[in-house]
């Protein structure tokens, strides 16, 4: 019997010195949008924001037919660049100027591009940090997100230090656009929506301590993640976690995200849209077992001068195995995460004025 | 840095002085129904009901295409209710009166209301007994679904006492409708359906153990509540579980009902629907790693007078970690339930007739 | 109160004595393919081929729109034949001739029909293998799916020794047919579908080592084998496998031929149709929490004197907890599997040529 020949062809991912500034990837997989993912996303979150759950509403406000979840379109758009991106990576450090630019409907095939924007050496030499801004597009090339991140990424070769320092500056917030593509609003059933404050009922400083929590358990998040088809190792290989410090599968935090998100339904059932994501943070990692938490509040009430819709800007805290009402700051004395924070994300939703 | 205001905006869900007799409540969120939502009923329950599975034989029946297993649209209509009634609930102690009135179909947006019936302070002072009227509709604002049910519901001021005793009456089965909205049935194909057995064959009294066990783990049950947007804590949320003496999250007790529907499908294949829920009991709580067995009583032979169809009016009982064979009566010497008895159902299913 | 009457109606499924060789089954249960059951399939395996994964993709290619993934057609196909021939099957020993005839799309209604074509008694007299032949057809009925497998089944009367000893032969690899119903392919947009390698590429006794590893846990298991409606007790009841010597619930073998078929996307991008399956082994059994890593060795290239398209025989290994390139033969020292191969799998794909 032959001695084979070991194959080549397996992708390992990129490393830190695969990437250059400018460079542009198209990332594989365009993923076409079925039923199937829109009832999955409601059993594994419990999402109930009601454009998302019923075709009549959505009629109701202008659309043909309801819109896909943001997170949603969010998730089967931005996996597509973890085997380009994030394969090696060592933690996701940031998002920046996150925005959801056009709807995006069962049927529909998203596909994302990304380049290059910035790269910058640790100083162990061990790793560098990968600037990205990456678009996402439908079948027709409508913009359907645009986004930034960084991560942090292994070196091949950790004894040279090429001193690579070109960080790139971000929007403190999401530069928001003149033209909303959402349909003009009339009146708001709120019985079907099951909210009944709107826009002018928010002020800035004020603080939902949402009450649900939901439980993960890793048939849940790796679920999440495979119908993503984000491949992201951590979240799949128990084996291979075993033998790290960290002992266990991490769940990927964007079901950390659409959990928090889902969670704030309660107080906030009117948001059905999310305008931008201004910037996130991974603050601690989750694992099965643990229940989420949320928190939100009101940074910024923005008026758009259209008469039926308003911008709240928002901020979500997830926690885990600790209730919302039991956290009077996300910070201890000295700045730093409590550490049963999990999330700490700065966003910007729709939600609709009084009439 | 300001001190944030917490916001009132939170919906805790309604306390037993919170409803009034007659009251009528508009239960937010409709729910349009998907293929993924069928998927997801056949992958929680193993269910093998043929006109369910498949949409050619769903047309020899004559129906267009197949129409929804009926405890899927129970359980994706009923879960509206659950925020405004049962948020606070300590434990739903029955239905009744439930009726499937027409079929629902992919597409097909789903609502609910309910009015309070009935109101029984418990002589505690602590909680009390809510009675409901609940009515599910389509699009077209048919009834999809008529049934009463009864839940315990905490106090808010457990010091007063209104002393409330009004109970309504309940028939002891389902009136049977002239009119059953099912298509006249031509020849049956048993070699799709399954199953040999039709209205004839069966008898009084006669009892079917059926063999198949089923095990229901943490993500099974929390995909499926969730999956139904129904949103009470007890079934999500296993830190607050933990400092209750119970201790783990509950199973809710509807994924129960369709796990045993779901197991009967072994003799009782041609039964493809359910006519009406008479009564139901959920005897002891169900847990994840429970693994639920069921047998079925004939308890009622009932002739329509149609020439294709006629009534069986069954008792499922679900028995947890415990084969149906070992159980004789599903009641020990004092008349209690057993412990391992999960549900005792008493329905009515619709089978065919031979030709 | 009467004593009930125990039925006779369930069933308890095929003995060995139950079979004849030429028997014809019709096996019930016809099933419609829902975008539920495709979205689970990516959910339940992390398939990433992506003309699966994309309906623009798929056209590009020459269909409609995306054909189903074929071992999902397999699945939900070949499940039929559980109740059967397999209910109380002690193990599956084997596949042959195995071939994916026609494409399969959302929609269709797929059905089995099984012909018997061996039985051999085994000398313990408790039990024997039944060798089938089995063929599903779609709602047009045309071919999608033929193959043979061999079971041992229990006897219902271990005292008697029929001797009947009629064992088929089968091919070594699966017949090719002349013509091999997939669209004449254009250029293939290699960055739709993540691989740059193609039939050229690829030399015979090449091994692929992937690297990606899936633990799998017992909802993702369970979920996919009641999607299939495959009722086979020892996947659901883990209260009654608790009582024999393996004590838990066993994977079924097909789960882990998907997931070594999703991880083989890395180095195998291109081959995005199953053509074969010449013979599977399920060497070992495989349980919840064990994480799935597999290689695979080219066996053979096949020229079917096409310009687009061309054929690699694959043997496609899968290992529990031990990684790919940790081992150098699935064999030891005396001929065996090693105790953590689970999949000895000899296929053969389609895979396009270069232009």
């Amino acid at each position: 019997m032959s001695i084979n020949k070991i194959s080549t062809k397996i992708n390992k991912g990129n490393f830190f010195e695969d990437f250059k500034i400018g460079q542009k990837i198209i990332h594989p997989l365009p993923r076409t949008i079925t039923q199937g993912d829109v009832s999955f996303y409601i059993a594994l979150t419990g999402s109930r924001f009601a454009l998302h759950s019923s075709d009549v509403l959505a009629q109701e406000f202008g659309y043909e037919k309801r819109p896909l979840d943001d997170m949603l379109m969010f998730h089967l758009t931005f996996a597509k660049s973890v085997q380009d991106i994030s394969l090696n990576a060592i933690a996701n450090l940031g998002y920046a100027e996150v925005s959801f630019l056009n709807p995006v409907f069962v049927g529909d095939t998203v596909r994302l591009e990304t380049q290059v924007i910035g790269l910058k050496e640790n100083s162990s030499g061990k790793s560098g940090v990968v600037y990205v801004h990456s678009i996402g597009y439908n079948q027709n090339n409508e913009e359907i997100l645009n986004l930034k991140r960084w991560v942090m990424v292994h070196k091949k070769d950790k004894s040279k230090n090429s001193g690579i320092n070109e960080v790139p500056t971000f929007a403190k917030t999401t530069t928001i656009s003149k033209n909303i593509n959402i349909p003009t609003l009339q009146n708001i059933d709120t019985n079907a929506t099951g909210g009944t404050y709107f826009w002018e009922d928010y002020e800035e400083n004020e603080r939902l301590n949402h009450t649900e929590g939901i439980t993960i358990d890793d048939s849940d998040h790796t679920l999440a993640t495979k119908l993503y088809q984000n491949n992201a190792k951590v979240h799949f290989d128990d084996f291979m976690m075993k033998s790290t410090p960290i002992g266990k599968r991490l769940m990927y935090g964007g079901h950390v995200i659409s959990i928090a998100r889902s969670i704030s339904f309660n107080g906030l059932q009117n948001a059905q849209w999310i305008y931008a994501i201004n910037a996130g943070a991974h603050a601690n990692p989750t694992f099965a077992g643990d229940t989420i938490y949320a928190y939100s509040e009101v940074l910024e009430k923005i008026d758009l001068n259209r008469e039926d819709i308003g911008l709240l800007r928002l901020r979500t805290v997830a926690l885990k195995n600790m209730k919302s009402n039991d956290v009077k700051s996300r910070f201890d004395e000295n700045g730093k995460y409590l550490k049963n924070i999990v999330l700490d994300l700065d966003y910007t939703v729709i939600i609709p004025k009084k009439k």
